[in-house]
């Protein structure tokens, strides 16, 4: 037997006994006549207390203990001279009588402590290292306990989890598959899941009312901070729902989640929001609640003096910055000016209008607008003295993403929000449908079984822009948590969506006929929602990137550098499947 | 609001109310006055009652309605007047008021009832209709509620559920991996895991202590009744520990599992069987312990007397079937040589001896042995009047493993055992090695982190074939449940192993470098086990394939014809790939 206890265990009424603990050494501090050493596991640090005077043989033993050494020791319990009231061991210390090394460690290439001095690559070739720290182990503990109030919660609700094939089939709607070659059936492909979708909508077919899944799921996608090539979903369906039946049921697993995790209470509904005033107001369709900052629309106001820039725009918009204009400096704005002139933001300028403490009114373009006219845009903003408003101009749907990110950039420079401020939201009434300029077609904005409206099903024949999905987003913080939608259950009805996204009949026969097919024995109305668990873990672990809260992730370009994967593989292999490499040019 | 009830919750405490309900129509029957349609969904079925006399329109359209239409009605809870005993809800029915139909059905392919019409292949086509029937249903609800189970019991011994990728790394050892082309780095490939064994390994080096996962794995084989290309496992490991501690905690999640689900409690510790005894006394591996018939040998019994097929053999041996000879018919024992006989059992022919009920002995080869012989053959086997013995020789392990096989077949014919018998147990004691006589080296039995027996480790240098692992299966009615084993956590014995089974140095460096350098940092004794999750199911569905219990199974050319996978991918697919398609001729 390795251990009597854990290295978390003992307290004050453990003294006398004699225990056995096994662990990794923290620390090893010889301070003469007595060696400490801190012993870690998973479940705290003991301290290890060897006397030179009782044991000398012993004590010079442990003194040659290097750090990530992993040890055995027995002893006896006793009460510590100096307490350490930060750990709840602290009360003791063992007094060692036996000392068995089990295995050795060579110096870690970075330290193991809450703040390490590694950088990002050694932390991820070593993530097994990385993963002792305290931050990762807490992280992925949150990770597991959310998974079982996840559980319990789709339980006590009449879900059922059901497992969903991952070797399925490549569809050429949404996001880039991952495939898998068929050995049996050579030149043939499996594809891994983006998501469950058509099958949770089989099972509810099947007639299995509600089900729940937390489920890998692939996407072969160019990375940022928050994808991953693979990632889990909390994905659920529901029959016999409208879309307040799916939002009820899932607001209550987010709000029950926040009370567990956070302590946080949210009473009432959480708070609904049209897609269309999402857009609008804060220039995204996941917006960030926890600040105002709301974006208005300038431009009746600011047309008709000869300012070409704005002549020429279709919207003129902006926001306003609350009570900085005193301490927001020239070069500030300067800086801000660079960021929304970034490419990826894509603005040409920044209009600014600074409403100084005095009273008097100043912006980038006096030549143009005199103080009646600024006015006037102060009062749409309800601007005060001390505020600053940002102005941008141009096609309107880029000025108002451009305007949403510089509202989110400045409410983070300007810490416009606390660390633990959470601000939920659904979005709702999404548009059914996308215009593609490039491609001349129509795309799906959430996936093709969104049904749509029912008051809007006319309108599929004569202007499918303006078609209202079921479809809702949760939101937090800026961060799609979740999104689902009421499914279409009528074959016609799919038919007419597949021709409507460009789908010839055979095209969707091939690849979704046994959906529609199913459609004809008898699909309930049903509907469903999917959340992002490696997004909302790090949500509620305060957490930047998903790679926080995902034991072994991969890097930007989809690797992992630990076990240096993808990699070759053999030429047998190829053969075995009927492939060859072929490299681009 | 579809819905105020399901169909399975009404009583006759709610006579009186007026509810809605939804769901499928299982059956409709027009008896003239009265029409009664039984609708029916996840939870239970309903009768439905309408009154021609009292609503002659709607009595009318109730009778269109065919089955599996999905249906909505409002109408009163009343108390029926020939009551169904054999339902919940079989006290009251519905007087309808209000009839929508919300889905139309087309006639279904097979009818969806307990004793279905629909042969296999039809089955699986229109699995979603299939698994409306009840024994699929409960199958699967069976199926989440064991994994409901197995998560707490490993939730109170403290393990935790980390998820691990995916997207790995090919190696050639074990079984055929599925692969996985990479878009990013043109020519390399990801791995679908076979297990997540190194993953697994490498969280208890990160002192994750205890995890488990219950999680898809996924193996490139032909396949068999119980094998499927994914499949489910109960993914577990442990730190600290020596091979008792792995098998308490299991035995443990074992039992409670056949006392949750079959009311069966096992008193003490379940049987070990050596690796050697189950060979000799079973023919096999993982024993079916629901009988007995054990193997004797009768090598020293049986040599010497001219028969020359027993003189040019290594081995002879034979099973006892008791107080069968008067029913055994003379056909039965040329039916049971003819299974012996088949190719894929192997046998060259079969050697009877019936103890007759008169105390005569008479067998297949009276030329060559005498009543005195066949005696002290019986006495081997503690035969008794009325008692057959059957005897099979040649090779030692071959004839063994015929012996195994025909031990089976007869208990199956003979009925030796009743559904709800379970015999469990641990075979221990496995050889690490096996001698490949083919590629002329050996292989690992379970996998290369497999640790040796610290007393036989010395033969790793003399005798490899005579080293015994601390490898252990569990079995249930001779299915392998489970196996595991205490892992090699020193980095010069997993050297010393992957030498041993061939790899060069540098082959064992690019497939296992990180996990050799893993050890180097401090790993501590460790050990795990996993357990196939829809073997398991099945075993206590008291079914005979998998497939049973698995919501969308693929057939036995590992298709999934439902969906029609796997199946072309695009060129253009192929060419972001860097793949060519190049069949085999």
């Amino acid at each position: 037997m390795y251990r009597t206890h854990t290295c978390g265990e003992l307290r004050i009424g453990n003294i006398g006994q004699e225990v056995v603990l096994s662990g990794w050494v923290q620390k090893n501090r010889d301070l003469g006549a007595m060696t400490f050493i801190d012993l870690r596991d998973r479940y705290g640090i003991t301290q290890l207390a060897f006397n030179i005077e009782t044991n000398k043989e012993l004590t010079e033993k442990a003194r040659k203990i290097g750090r990530e050494y992993v040890i055995q020791i027995k002893g006896f319990v006793v009460e510590r001279y100096s307490k350490n009231s930060k750990i709840p061991t602290g009360d003791v210390e063992i007094d060692v009588k036996e000392l068995t090394i089990l295995n050795k460690s060579e110096v870690p290439p970075f330290t193991i402590e809450d703040n390490t001095d590694g950088g990002e690559e050694i932390l991820m070739k070593y993530r097994y290292l990385d993963l002792r720290r305290n931050f990762l182990q807490q992280a992925l503990m949150l990770r597991y306990k959310m998974a079982i109030e996840v559980r319990n919660y789709m339980d006590k609700e009449g879900f059922i989890d059901i497992e969903t094939p991952f070797l399925i089939k490549s569809t050429p709607e949404g996001a880039r598959d991952y495939v898998v070659p068929s050995r049996v059936h050579q030149g043939s492909f499996y594809a891994l899941p983006q998501s469950p979708q058509t099958f949770k909508q089989l099972l509810m077919i099947a007639g299995f009312d509600r089900y729940y899944q937390i489920v890998k799921c692939f996407r072969d996608e160019d990375l940022r901070a928050d994808r991953q090539p693979e990632f889990t979903q909390i994905d659920c369906e529901m029959s016999f729902v409208e879309q307040e039946d799916v939002i009820k049921t899932f607001e209550g697993l987010t709000k029950h989640l926040f009370k567990v995790f956070k302590n946080i209470e949210f009473k009432g509904d959480i708070k609904k929001m049209p897609y269309s005033e999402a857009i609008e107001k804060y220039g995204s369709d996941k917006p960030d609640l926890r600040f105002g900052v709301e974006i208005n629309e300038l431009t009746q106001f600011a047309k008709g003096k000869d300012f070409k820039v704005f002549e020429e725009s279709e919207y003129i918009g902006g926001i306003c910055l609350k009570n900085i204009s005193d301490t927001f400096t020239r070069k500030s704005i300067d800086n801000i000016t660079e960021f929304v002139k970034k490419p990826q933001i894509g603005a040409t300028g920044l209009v600014w209008v600074r409403y100084n403490s005095d009273g008097t009114l100043k912006s980038s373009i006096d030549k143009f607008y005199n103080t009646d006219d600024l006015k006037k845009w102060a009062g749409v903003f309800n601007a005060q003295p001390n505020d600053i408003i940002f102005i941008v101009s141009g096609q309107k749907n880029k000025s108002l993403k451009i305007l949403g990110e510089l509202r989110l950039e400045l409410a983070r420079q300007l810490k416009l929000y606390k660390e633990n401020d959470f601000a939920p939201l659904w979005v709702v009434d999404f548009p059914l449908l996308e215009w593609d300029d490039e491609t001349k077609r129509f795309y799906a904005m959430h996936h093709p079984f969104t049904s749509p409206k029912n008051e809007d099903i006319e309108l599929l024949e004569t202007n499918p822009a303006k078609v209202r999905a079921n479809a809702y987003d949760f939101v937090v913080n800026g961060v799609e948590l979740g999104g689902g939608s009421i499914r279409i259950h009528d074959s016609d009805l799919q038919q007419k969506m597949f021709k409507l996204l460009g789908f010839t009949e055979e095209q969707a026969n091939e690849q979704f006929g046994f959906l529609m097919n199913a459609f004809k024995y008898g699909a309930p109305p049903h509907g469903g929602i999917a959340f992002g668990f490696d997004r909302m873990v790090a949500i509620f672990n305060n957490s930047e990137s998903i790679k926080d809260v995902i034991a072994f992730p991969k890097n930007n370009s989809a690797k992992d550098v630990m076990i240096e994967s993808p990699s070759n593989i053999s030429d047998e292999q190829l053969q075995e499947l009927g492939l060859k490499v072929n490299l681009n040019q």
